[in-house]
């Protein structure tokens, strides 16, 4: 595969992360209009709402696009996702007849405010790459017990909240929380001071299931991917999550990326899981490449300075891939729903600087990290903005998937002043 | 507060779940025609949307009744459910001007069927009765660890699945999953054979927050209550719940009862949690009485069967009431929608015939309980039909919850056939 040309010229640069081989959906609006549906196309989005209102997408029974989430469209199913990523690549690509007319629906992506693109039925986070779940391990309970004994069996996860995720862009305050420390006598209500990032992916599931899903099948359900930071105040996880897990460590909020890169758009970079160390059960098998090779990183620049590149991973150093965590999800019979959002947990390859949390980057607070401005981090310090970065590289292309980007604000002052 | 007499008879004995000073919210459907919401009186359901439409009830700008869920009243506020409850109380108190009206709004409950009484937005479960975790934490981690260091200081929680939750009467399948026992070699893909419920109350939130919540401003958001199942695999949680919690164990389905009890009803049956073992953090302190004086009993029947009460317990068992959960779902910012079920947690008493769960009841399945008609039962088995009832006894009159019912089917053969 190499750079499909666009009409729209900013589309056909290397380093564009929205070429015509991309086509990631999100919603927008401009000067305080209504949110819709649109696409991204090099510096620009296709209007779609408007575009199908003049007849140019012609793909359904009725509109699907004039609203302010792609849950319609994904409801629809695999068949409808490629008749309408075909005619979009049709209208979009050099030559086409349809120029002229989408040259008026097109708006430029710096006068756009971007929203959530989806509405978020709900969250689940994963914790399956090894190399974080060993090092989270061994940081929590030595080297001898890092991985517990079902984690080479089942991708590990819990429920996280749904109305907690935000878009990129969105401010996030240092929550308070409950902490005790192994020291204390008593624990105490205070603001978070381990306030972390989890850097992952998000599978959003786009077809519904009502019983257990084969990994094949669950494949078919995903409607695509975004960047995805879970922030983790880990004091207040340290406290609460036994016996039944992390909660209010986790329920600040999730931040995603503006755009959802569809399956088709990362297709040609599938690849395989490592191999097993301990053969899995058949329902959980993978047979086929479900894993994706994106390069990510992680970006932290302090109030007013420049960012600092903190960490450099890639997609591929998952344990589990998103389908075989959705099949896991399904095992039960748990239906599924679509706008389900699945986070892959944190991404850690095996160097010191390919992990995907300052936890682990700064093992516990034990070794901070310095910035190239010469500051120093063990956990996010009030107004560092934090930005994820990920894109699949192709031959003379990418598929970008945009940016991932929050700032932390100070706690408040007393929590429960109005 | 004695009964209040109602021109509909059967509403007007000592022993009807809903006599006027009930007046629970659901949503019925007759012969197939569209769900709305109606109101239960005696054996009757007041079809609160032909009110509506006739202009019996007129409180608000739109409709609001011709939906099939009460998130709309929900999302209006205290002051319109006040303002409900008084207009549904004049209209069905003795002497009612409006009695010849509405007599022709009444359906039958005999002949309604019942569907999800509201859109269930996200599910937290809670872990807060105190005899119910220690008895759990004994047989678990034995008697020396039984309650976790955080139990007497936080009301420990996790997320469930929304998308499970289920009305009461709907049939339940044995989930299959990943089981392995302490003498297993390696986990297999089987049916649950340690299927199991939880008797809880649901309480309903029903106005947004976003920020921290005081214990009586969380009060003050809870719309009304409901009977809770939440279905458990032991087996399945056993082997998956390190170190995240539970995930598939509890994803098969929770069962509720169709009707809501609101708030107001259950007032003066209002009572307080249990004496603080450890004073709890100012931000979780109750004011006043937070739990409700509600009879619950548990009653299986095996297919074909009569059926046996195998517990008796109260929901001011609880050590934490839903106002305190509330409280502490949101310290962390975490933003709480209208529609949000919480569940109490399994309500156990001190007694051996007070416990809320089989796995308790037959201590982990070490004694297992022997029904009336002379069968045991360590955990469930397919064809049971389990049954929550729940009621709040008042002087000469009760405030009922209706029935949460359950029938356990076989697992399928193979989960993967279609």
């Amino acid at each position: 595969m190499t750079l499909l040309k666009s009409w729209v010229a900013s589309a056909n640069s290397a380093a564009c992360p929205f070429p015509l081989n991309n086509l990631p959906y999100g919603v927008f609006s401009t000067g305080g209009d209504d949110p819709r549906c649109g696409v991204a196309i090099g510096d620009q989005i296709l209007d779609v709402a408007a575009a199908e209102d003049a007849g140019l997408i012609d793909i359904s029974e009725g509109p699907l696009f004039d609203v302010p989430f792609w849950n319609e469209v994904m409801e629809e199913g695999p068949e409808l996702w490629a008749a309408l990523r075909a005619r979009l690549t049709e209208i979009l690509a050099e030559g086409s007849a349809d120029e002229a007319a989408a040259k008026d629906m097109l708006v430029s992506q710096a006068e756009a405010e971007m929203h959530l693109p989806f509405l978020v039925s709900e969250f689940t986070d994963f914790y399956a790459s090894k190399n974080h779940a060993t090092n989270v391990g061994t940081m929590f309970r030595g080297a001898e017990n890092a991985l517990p004994p079902n984690w080479l069996h089942i991708p590990i996860g819990y429920n996280g909240r749904a109305s907690s995720v935000v878009v990129s862009g969105t401010d996030v305050r240092r929550p308070w929380g409950q902490l005790k420390g192994p020291n204390d006598d008593a624990p105490r209500f205070a603001p978070c001071a381990r306030w972390d990032l989890e850097l992952e992916m998000g599978a959003i599931v786009g077809t519904a299931s009502d019983g257990p899903v084969t990994v094949a099948e669950a494949d078919e359900m995903i409607f695509g991917y975004v960047l995805l930071n879970d922030w983790s105040a880990r004091d207040i996880q340290a406290w609460e999550y036994q016996p039944l897990g992390p909660f209010q460590a986790k329920a600040t909020a999730t931040s995603i990326s503006p755009w959802i890169v569809t399956k088709a758009a990362l297709d040609p970079f599938r690849t395989d899981t490592p191999e097993r160390e301990k053969e899995l059960l058949a329902h959980l098998k993978d047979d086929g490449p479900m894993l994706y090779d994106i390069d990510l990183q992680i970006g932290l620049a302090p109030e007013g300075k420049d960012e600092s590149i903190i960490a450099r991973t890639n997609y591929s150093e998952m344990y589990y891939s998103s389908a075989q965590q959705l099949a896991h999800h399904s095992t039960s019979g748990c239906p599924m729903t679509p706008g389900d959002l699945l986070g892959s947990g944190t991404i850690s390859g095996a160097e010191k600087d390919q992990r995907g949390a300052l936890l682990e980057l700064s093992w516990g607070g034990k070794e901070p990290i310095k910035l190239d401005t010469g500051e120093e981090r063990s956990f996010l310090e009030d107004g560092d903005t934090l930005t994820l970065y990920g894109a699949a590289k192709g031959e003379g292309y990418m598929i970008g998937f945009g940016e991932c980007a929050g700032k932390t604000l100070p706690a408040l002052a007393d929590p429960y002043e109005r």
